[in-house]
């Protein structure tokens, strides 16, 4: 069951990845599971994100800030990940960086 | 299909709705796809991307900027929407409202 991530009061940065899939696994879901919880070990991390349907996928990484944001971008085992993403895993991504300014529930 | 939206350069702003539905359709469906095209016929709307996987929903609308994404909440068939969003649809929700800096694809 995906959840809604607990985040603290704005501002802070959410990192937007939208994807589309590729035919096949090739490796995919043990990748992503592993990068979700890499991700969970750094600095500056707040929260997570994450649902497919249709083909199209949206991943929000939820940062201190835009430095930690970048941090994570350059994260060795992440930036292989990305390599591999652009050659076999995805059709198509884009990875939109915002300042989360406000925020509300019910 | 879902379908990465086609924005132009940042600045622009997202608001990152997540979302935990309740049991049952009520009425539900009917409401987003017209909340999708009510949302495009909107002054200063760019684009909208939606998944829901094992629970939770993610929909990121796009707006030239703040005061374009604080008038469509403000748009009243929307408003109701957001009214019956609150009282049946869903179970849980936070709405995130975003400046988007930067963008990059493959």
């Amino acid at each position: 069951m995906g959840q809604i991530a607990d985040l603290p009061e704005p501002p802070y940065t959410a990192v937007i990845f939208s994807s589309v899939r590729t035919e096949g696994d090739h490796g995919y879901a043990v990748m992503a599971a592993r990068m979700q919880a890499l991700a969970a070990e750094q600095l500056g991390y707040l929260g997570y994100e994450s649902a497919r349907e249709d083909g199209l996928g949206i991943t929000v990484s939820y940062w201190v800030d835009d430095a930690a944001a970048r941090a994570w971008k350059q994260v060795s085992e992440h930036a292989i990940a990305q390599q591999r993403g652009r050659e076999v895993w995805y059709a198509d991504y884009q990875v939109r960086v915002a300042t989360v300014q406000r925020s509300y529930g019910p």
